[in-house]
């Protein structure tokens, strides 16, 4: 048998993975990023091969991953973690640092940063597996605290999107069921609801191309609260 | 210029990675479990190539994974992270429940596990990246939190040991020098502070197979503090 809610306690992360160099890039939000040795440093970052980001991945060879701190807003988690780099140029009006190897290197929000040289590619099904040596690392304030996966989850009620390697399909959760015509409405991505009572047009009746006011996410990705 | 404090900034678990079957078996600490694909879901750990539990999970093609609870005890991460299986059972005396694959589970301090079978290995240099196919996952503690690598450093007071992907020599950390003759000697597995003042003993004269009293470490894992 297996519990998908004992999955919740394996401790991740959360950080915004970038590839690309000056002209062209884009970054996303993971929580799957680890060292995998000591001598010489590597990293790995899992990333879905359907994400925009891979591509610059593969194309440049470089990755930086930038360590989120604890009280990082829904706007940048909605930004890097719940749209694509197909939809929207992610990149634009950050505060973007380009890095040893012309990598570019999120600084909003962010209180460290990692830059690696990848040095090894593995398929592991629906994702890929890049292993980075590291070259550059900087503390960007000393005093924060990195934010976590199971923070990001209960405080800001949030969900792992369907590209990240630990989505759970919410079917698969023994969650309570959701009041039948609550009219409510809340965003995976930063908890926002959505109230059909105050707010007076029905949630189905929204455009399609309606998003969060908080965070930008889209219309599909909201769930009946 | 890599500031290997960065690293710390860098999330993770602390769990007992596991192997072997009924009549033979081994466990070690482990920060690097992460979750690779959703579908199917497929968890990835990093192993020291050196490490006695390696030859157990390729030759038993599978491996448990035991979320540590918070307030894991000193003596349980110095018995299954500072010592190793070539020189004592530490699966004697634990609570072991043998999972699907007959892999060893250890329950003992722990909140959930999760039971995978093999199913790729990459060599990453130093370390074994074994993925693994998630067969088996239960919560053993709905109410504790699982334990933080950071907790741990710095509750603790612990270090990542040798073997560790996340080892990091401390010569290349910008720490405090320690003051000369202070006749303080610190477990870097459990914090204890041998006392040459209160022990009465020179910590030097102490036999070369002295251990930590309070969770079992080698004298040469302990620093001046």
């Amino acid at each position: 048998m297996i519990d998908y809610n004992a999955l919740f306690k394996i401790t991740y992360g959360l950080f915004i993975v970038s590839s690309g160099n000056k002209e062209e890039g884009n970054g996303f939000i993971s929580n799957t990023v680890f060292q995998v040795t000591a001598e010489p440093p590597r990293f790995a970052t899992c990333c879905n091969k359907n994400n925009f980001t891979a591509g610059f991945i593969e194309k440049h060879g470089c990755f930086a991953v930038s360590v989120m701190r604890q009280d990082a807003t829904s706007e940048i988690i909605g930004r890097f973690g719940y749209k694509s780099g197909r939809d929207i140029k992610k990149l634009d009006g950050m505060n973007v640092k380009y890095g040893k190897s012309g990598v570019p290197i999120v600084l909003n929000e962010c209180i460290t940063y990692l830059e690696c040289k990848v040095v090894q590619t593995f398929d592991v099904g629906t994702h890929w597996l890049f292993i980075g040596e590291l070259i550059e690392a900087e503390i960007l304030d000393e005093t924060s605290e990195p934010i976590t996966y199971t923070y990001y989850r209960e405080t800001k009620k949030g969900f792992a999107p369907k590209n990240a390697p630990t989505y759970i399909d919410k079917s698969k959760l023994d969650v309570p069921k959701a009041p039948t015509n609550s009219g409510k409405y809340k965003c995976l991505a930063c908890g926002h609801i959505y109230d059909e009572n105050k707010e007076g047009v029905k949630f189905a009746d929204l455009p399609n191309d309606w998003k969060c006011p908080d965070c930008g996410t889209d219309k599909e990705d909201f769930i009946e609260a």
